[in-house]
């Protein structure tokens, strides 16, 4: 079960192109991205007429034609032509998505469409940003969407899943972060001390601040600082106190099955402290570090696959995950208990 | 479920070699084919002592050995020497299969032996025909056989699936074919018109007769014709015009499991109008085009499914296909029906 | 279901490195084994806190390190450290395993601890053995490991999978051997008498001696002689006459999952008829001739899982099959039973 009400990543903006569609499923839902001119359309991937993929068909125009036996769709998913067949009957409609482009990403609305507002979408960095010099990418993992969500509200695995590649030092696994609950995400601030690593090298004081949010938005902001800027904050947020680099990421989690999830992320360099080679290097990085990440993420599901009754001993660090998962588990209760009133609302007006 | 009372396609007869078994799957049911001398013999895959494939065997003259612990079986399935062991049971048997040799198919009964009629086996022309210069292929499907049923019986996917292959323009699509109904199988008549393709180029007038009949196998016939004919012929049977070149082809679809099946082809030109290099040419057209309704029937069964409920919509074009699935359904019906009555009789005469 | 008291044979003990865990999973439980200096531990591969493997862990020391979220575990199961929470839970431990290594090989004990009698574990042939040069490897199968316990106990095989490979003659496959059930195994004995392969070469005459014992471990010893020893034996053991040429094999099969298994094995010469090239020899002959195994009993198991209702027939080759499958079955029975007396005792208590 997932939240329906929510705004989900399904392409980077650029992947989709003019006249080609594209297949994505989400939360279980074969969905077809294209475009009919300037408009986005997010649809049901699946023909009226023999639940053919859409999404293998052809744009034509403001329409999208099925390549199996060649229906013509609208962007409101209405049929408007059946080769051979004058009448066209008024059922034949698939479903379409509330759909939104913004921070680079395109946001599907899985629930009520009345509910769709884009003022939910979560706050994220996109390439339109012009403060930011950004790179991105994309994986396939093979485990539930809650394990990466679980994974990126708890930044102590730093330490040790990329204790060779992101080089944080222990300090991010030795306290946990400040934990602010917020309406529909958590927010976490921390400072690292400036450390050496198992090589010697030194690793720089940095201020983090990064948001989760439905549902599986991160946004994460980090500066690096002179020693002693923790100190001279008194521990809190640096204010105007100057950053020697100062980077952004942004990733969303999409359930695609119960057990498949895709991954969205960018990272970037603030135009101020860092160039394109900044950021390639960045990128080459969390190339490698997210690979880590899937890899860990992968054989944890394969055992929580064999395991009859999977029990978990939540730590220190899981307080945002914990708020996070509840957050979830009441929104889908909610949305569980809505579903029969709108029912009963149905046969009271029968 | 499938119709049992039914001749499937196992094999290409020139496949199966004289003193190697053949395994095949039907119906979800493991065969072994192999040849004892002059007879070929369909039988259970399945070895009475520890079910291993009897197909991984070794042919004796007129016997086939298992090759894990040695039993023999003859043609009949009954086992003739174990190892070790003097005494024979009585019981030591496995299925045969009623099985014929006809239009370089082997053709196996896999319901009531006692009403394997060999009038049954449907036309198609195979290497024996003397009028026609024949090629041949093979493709495995991950899908249900019903899909690649149903993609046979209308042609109106031409135009779309195959527009840039098949090269059989519009036409094809734009009005459905004429559609008789017959004891076992569905027949279609139809002539395209001459018309352009979308590079310009001329597609000569044709007239099509087809019929796929039961369980899945299609005879179809093509001639092509001088601008005219059509009308000269009132739009109905060319008669004895003269063609400018004629085809015909014949294929078959045998479920192997719920979602795989096995799709046997052929396609020859009528020695009159072509040679070896006409052939060769269009083997290697619907090589190509017999992938494309494979990539689409493949990603339709993958929506299907991911569907909670599917759905169908036919459209006129889906006239044969509805006759035909009606068709298996009842059949499947009597066999269900036929089933306990059968047990009754049994009980009756006990 | 399983045999759980019983040892089963988890890896090579050279492939165990100091300290670099090794994962594997025995009757569907994922276990890791690592070195805790001098001390072997098997233990639950599943972290308390979020189900990660431990295998993937790191050792430091005598513990072992969750490279997750960096938990520590001691050589009893029991964590001892947890990064950022200084309190830790008396249930965080994780289940460890009787473990032994003999024999070259690490035996775990599935079953209750209580129960883990050494004196339980099998005899085989390691390299710790100064009388024989030994080889080995593994293999894993997609079986069920109670195929390849059947293939191991019916030697008759060798004449028909072997045929072209080991070289026996089919004087294995014509008369069963001396079969003799024991406590916890069977054992066997026989003469093949010299004979001429389908080549002409001589089979030399020979006495294998063998015992196949729970869960599933073989241990085979098969000696070489002048034409003329069994009838000089009165076709009874040999005794003293001295033989041509000695070899071992120990082998042992361990259940994964359901239908995964892994296959150990080592073949040696005794070091007063052959050396090193001997036992080269005798590698690469079973190195293929257990690939032989595996294509017929990964067959076989496909074909067992397309059969509704699978029956067996046994031969007079199936003697020990049937003691050992009936031994396994009464001791399943007996776990099965033990385990809600154990339960009621716990209720007796409360």
């Amino acid at each position: 079960v997932y939240v329906k009400n929510a705004w989900y990543v399904a392409a980077w903006t650029q992947d989709l192109e003019a006249a080609k569609p594209l297949a994505m499923t989400i939360l279980e839902e074969p969905i077809v991205l294209w475009r009919a001119g300037d408009r986005v359309v997010a649809m049901e991937d699946r023909c009226v007429h023999r639940l053919a993929p859409l999404s293998r068909g052809r744009c034509e125009g403001a329409t999208l034609r099925c390549m199996y036996h060649g229906m013509v769709f609208d962007a409101d998913g209405k049929v408007v032509e059946i080769p051979g067949q004058a009448l066209i009957p008024a059922e034949a409609k698939v479903r379409t998505y509330p759909v939104v482009e913004k921070h680079s990403w395109i946001w599907v609305w899985m629930g009520d469409p009345a509910r769709a507002d884009q003022a939910l979408i979560p706050p994220a960095v996109g390439y339109d940003d012009p403060d930011w010099i950004l790179g991105h990418g994309q994986l396939d993992y093979k485990a539930e969407a809650r394990l990466i969500n679980d994974n990126l509200l708890d930044f102590s695995h730093f330490a040790f899943v990329h204790e060779q590649s992101l080089n944080t030092g222990r300090a991010i696994a030795d306290t946990p972060p400040t934990t602010i609950a917020e309406a529909r995400g958590v927010r976490f601030q921390r400072w690292n001390l400036a450390s050496r690593n198992a090589i010697g090298d030194i690793i720089p004081e940095s201020w983090m601040e990064y948001e989760y949010n439905l549902p599986g938005i991160l946004l994460s902001l980090t500066g690096t600082y002179a020693p002693g800027a923790a100190e001279a904050a008194n521990h809190a947020h640096p204010g105007d106190a100057p950053a020697l680099f100062r980077q952004v990421s942004s990733q969303a989690v999409t359930p695609m099955g119960p057990k498949t999830s895709r991954y969205f992320f960018s990272i970037g360099v603030h135009r101020m402290s860092g160039d394109e080679s900044a950021r390639d290097a960045m990128v080459a990085l969390i190339d490698k570090a997210f690979i880590e990440d899937r890899e860990m993420i992968e054989a944890q599901q394969r055992i929580i696959d064999v395991t009859p009754n999977p029990k978990i001993m939540p730590t220190a660090h899981d307080r945002g995950t914990t708020i996070f998962n509840q957050m979830i588990a009441k929104l889908i209760r909610q949305e569980t208990a809505a579903a029969p009133s709108e029912l009963s609302t149905a046969r009271a007006r029968a």
